[in-house]
């Protein structure tokens, strides 16, 4: 199963983090972008080349250290036709890694057009009796705000083809709580779609006990995390929200079991824009950047 | 004001419906579909460029009848990179004949992200001083499940480059009750998220009243359409779920203004595949659906 895959390569590699791979032009280092702008030109897909180039390099000097890689589809449909290019080859580039590769697309819609965006990115397309993976992501971040028959069309494809979906129960912006904080009877509007999430996954735990309908729940939200930890024990977390945007280790700590399962952190600009940081060679700057993340999360998560 | 362009095309059009460009391969007509797969080989290639020609033919065929058309990303996404070229192409197309373009996206996300798929669809890139238009739409459909700093870059894309969007409120799926009509204090989820959207655009009304931030709520629930519409008086509605979905003329008309004003009706597969019921040319065939669906709305709704 998708997530047992995911907490195993966790587990193998001591490091419960992702690197997020969401690349802006100007997180790119100058020679990188200034060979692809003048190969390909000053357009979008010079632009998408040098993100391209990049991402190849972050790959190649992360592949060993993390278990997984996080797109995130804003930054590469910003760059238009040649931006989509790009991240679909950047997804294959990371699977020839064999790096758990998630795409953070936060898709959702209704029933048949859900099942569209799982083909897209989870299951694959006939085009006349011959199989295509448009985008072959191992799993997908999904917005489950139309409810079960938005979901479950992903879920049908994540048991049919060894997949996982994370769909946003508590996100890591500031301004999360406007709707998901708002107090039903019977608990938070988040905490609603929890139990949503814990229902339709029901009777699919795999062999560490998750389901493969995980959820999205921020660093910057340490209680709501915890309490998402109670309320979801079926549920495999994928943690943004650390570092950058403020989120601490002792803060995701609780979002684990006691076994150190059940949970990813994510970190983007800390691993990729690192050589911002501290100068030097990008790839070893990320490298480096990733290494001090799994130390500092396993000083709380004790795998 | 885009809100007011798109109300300024309905009234001159006397047509408060979208026609919406959610092509399946098996939509298109076989002797389009048999010379592309034959052009472009058995891939997700040749079936894009299929949906692209009959996306051409149908968009030269409503043109004069429909103000705006409406295209469904998931379509896309789903026949991979040259789906999404294929998209881009058809956002194009249909601008050049004057409709307003609608991208049903449904995308959203944390502030700086938004910002990128605000970029993306509705504002545009710069790469090392030269401006490009990655996905060019009128107005772009978004999940405010993550709050006011999910929406914000949206508005102020809206505000500086005339453009508008249409957030998720009350949506026309069978489950949308399981999150949406959720009651809290103050009345249910999607009423909370309809007051946020008409907090955030207060200020910003255009000549017929309404704000950049338009909703979508579904034809398939009246009832909560016509709270909506008395809760949201200066929200645009785009309203799915009519005709194929089950959501009726006199079931929309509580959408409206008294004046007419504020609500445009998607109809896809009812327009789309129109050939396959009655036989014959799908131009034709499209042509006198959408025509049909006029006549239908406008018994109800007075412009």
């Amino acid at each position: 199963m998708s997530v047992d895959r995911l907490q195993h390569l966790i587990l193998e590699k001591r490091n419960p983090s992702v690197a997020g791979l969401d690349p802006r032009l100007e997180y790119v280092p100058e020679d990188i972008r200034e060979r692809c702008l003048r190969e390909y030109g000053k357009t979008l897909r010079g632009a998408a080349e040098a993100v391209y180039a990049f991402n190849c390099g972050l790959i190649d000097a992360l592949a060993e250290v993390v278990p997984a890689v996080k797109v995130q589809s804003a930054f590469y449909e910003r760059l238009g036709v040649p931006g989509v290019d790009v991240l679909e080859r950047t997804l294959r580039r990371a699977r020839e890694y064999g790096l758990y590769v998630i795409g953070d697309m936060k898709r959702g819609d209704v029933g048949s057009t859900a099942a569209a965006y799982s083909d897209a990115y989870l299951g694959g397309v006939e085009v006349e009796g011959i199989f295509c993976e448009p985008f072959p992501c191992d799993a997908l971040t999904v917005n489950a705000y139309l409810g079960s028959d938005g979901l479950k069309p992903f879920l049908q494809t994540c048991l049919e083809r060894e997949r996982c979906i994370f769909a946003l129960v508590k996100t890591s912006n500031p301004s999360s709580g406007e709707i998901q904080d708002r107090e039903l009877p019977d608990g938070p509007v988040y905490a609603a779609v929890g139990r949503l999430l814990e229902e339709l996954g029901a009777g699919h735990e795999g062999a560490y006990g998750f389901t493969p309908l995980g959820a999205v729940a921020g660093a910057t939200h340490p209680a709501q995390l915890a309490h998402i930890r109670e309320l979801m024990p079926h549920t495999f977390l994928l943690i943004p929200g650390y570092g950058a945007q403020g989120g601490r280790a002792e803060d995701v700590a609780a979002a684990f079991t006691p076994e150190g399962h059940g949970g990813i952190v994510n970190s983007s600009r800390g691993i990729i824009c690192a050589w911002k940081k501290v100068g030097g060679d990008y790839q070893l700057a990320a490298r480096a950047a990733a290494v001090a993340m799994q130390e500092d999360l396993t000083r709380f998560v004790k795998l």
